[in-house]
């Protein structure tokens, strides 16, 4: 008998590519265009490295948790900060989603929801969205051992309201619901107003995309403290320290930068509102987004082709060779100027 | 039903307390009493903070991963890093102990291990130390799911003979075998020249400790392309991006200062040395440490009294009142200053 038959063997997830090359476009990732507000720059230069000798301050006890807790206006034993939202994620699939029952979500979404089921053993069941890539509420309502999408979801860009995901909750309160605010911070209407009535609702956000910190790795999840208490057993059996100093630091300054924060979420905001003008004139369709991005569909030609032309010019964005999004391409909202390069490259391939 | 009841339940890991007082004297988590390499803070210094938009390299295209590649004479793809030799560890239980056959461990031993056991749902056995508080290789050599051991051990900080770890590693070629470098550079001999005739060894190292970067959060591992590969694998599964940009550049600088931690760790056992002359003559008792602490007993005072009373000194190590252990303190090697405090304290106790 070989070691190897012993093994979890799983295929993982892949992540958009992250190339070494400087000067390109890279429209790919859904990172945030500019850089994190100058407060970050701030904390990083006044760091003290003579404190990296010393394990961190647990996520429950540093100034970053303080201050999302008031951010939120939140009760104090409501927040579980993470390694960015798929730690957080990675831990509440683990955590919640263990009554062999299968969870559910939409066929078409963040695809590292079946990667997590398929790791923990989870069984799951893919619900498809409708012909306008909305998600239809009705195939929530079954028996179920939970429920997960994204709103705004992913790659669509299309944003649910809150009325209906409280119909799902509600429907629900026997299972976990995780609603994964990644990008809520575009325009979107959080459900974060629910935790006051349901203690099943969990909501996952990010700092890798609105507040420009990808690089850092944080995410935080929201809900009642009987779920916060859980995910916490469990991280604390994964790995004690899972948050790093630096991070701590730099996210809690981030936080105290508001007028930053609106600033570029505005910037994004009207460059996706001209881009999809811009798109709609060379001919490319895509369901009104309120992400950081949007997932287009050309009337001629196939998203397989642009994409590859797209590189060619040192221009990165997102496809998938899967069914039903075969010919769209995720495009991330970056800067006018890195947008007017890419229409000035579509032109030339469409 | 309430969806607590699909809840994964555990008792996580207790860590050792990390008090925000300034000005105690922490002998209690075997961190290192000295700061980073200044390389390490000029790292920090001109670290981009722009770059943090982005998402982190992945550690195999980091210069971190080239330069342990080439400080430990491997070959490329040997090497897996993570977030602290806690997330090298957690995932290595994830991906390797997955058989239904027990996974053994020693009864006195790092504390998490069947912790990481109890929340992936792995078997699991403790085979006692012996009267020494030695490992019996003869205890690892029937039928099991995987091994896992720290060399030296701890709290114990008992070095085990690497041929001894060969003999173990050799008769279990069915199963992944685990080594816990965590305290190697302190006195102890690697097991790392094993890995060119095993392939089922895996090899664990962490920055927390010799390296003086806990706070950083940097671990990882050593094995074959095949074990490295399976291990990516679940990490992939489980969270793409783990190590943040800063932990990954400030690792790499503190690679480059070889003459730095050769110094640290010469003044850490150096302390050690003139500190097992102290206590012994303050009446203690302890296995020869091989690691940047002492477990220590006192002939006539409980361990649970001394840890108390150092407490109130403002002077913290460590005490678990678990089977076996419970009339000792693992006191962590600390500065001569903090450990002539130390003595002194004692000297008012015993």
């Amino acid at each position: 008998m070989s070691w190897e038959e012993n093994v979890r063997k799983v295929v993982p997830y892949t992540a958009g590519e992250q190339p070494v090359k400087k000067g390109i476009i890279k429209l790919n990732t859904n990172e945030c265009p500019y850089p994190p507000s100058p407060m970050v720059e701030a904390a990083m230069r006044r760091a003290e490295c003579d404190d990296l000798r010393l394990y961190p301050q647990f996520p429950e006890k540093s100034k970053l948790y303080d201050t999302l807790v008031s951010y939120h206006g939140l009760d104090k034993e409501d927040i579980f900060i993470g390694v960015g939202s798929d730690d957080v994620l990675s831990m509440a699939f683990l955590t919640f989603f263990n009554s062999g029952r299968p969870v559910l979500f939409p066929d078409i979404t963040y695809s590292f929801y079946d990667v997590w089921a398929e790791v923990y053993n989870i069984a799951y069941l893919k619900k498809p969205l409708d012909e306008n890539f909305c998600i239809r509420k009705e195939d929530y309502m079954g028996e179920n051992g939970g429920i997960i999408f994204p709103n705004p979801n992913a790659p669509t860009g299309a944003l649910m309201a809150v009325d209906d995901i409280e119909e799902i909750v509600k429907a629900n309160q026997d299972v976990v619901c995780i609603v994964d605010e990644a990008y809520i911070d575009f325009g979107g209407v959080s459900a974060l107003p629910l935790l006051k009535k349901y203690d099943n609702l969990l909501i996952v956000r990010t700092f890798s995309k609105s507040r420009a910190m990808a690089g850092a790795r944080i995410g935080y999840a929201v809900g009642s403290r009987k779920l916060i208490k859980y995910l916490n057993d469990v991280k604390y059996s994964v790995n004690s320290y899972t948050m790093n100093r630096m991070s701590l630091e730099l996210g809690e300054a981030c936080m105290q930068d508001e007028a930053y924060f609106k600033e570029i979420c505005n910037k994004i905001i009207a460059t996706r509102e001209r881009s999809e003008k811009e798109l709609t004139a060379l001919g490319f369709t895509f369901p009104r987004s309120y992400g950081n991005f949007i997932f287009a569909s050309h009337k001629n030609v196939r998203a397989k082709e642009i994409f590859e032309r797209l590189k060619e010019n040192d221009i990165y964005v997102r496809f998938w060779d899967k069914p039903r999004i075969d010919n769209y391409l995720r495009i991330t909202i970056g800067t006018d100027e890195q947008m007017d390069a890419l229409f000035k490259a579509l032109k030339g391939i469409v």
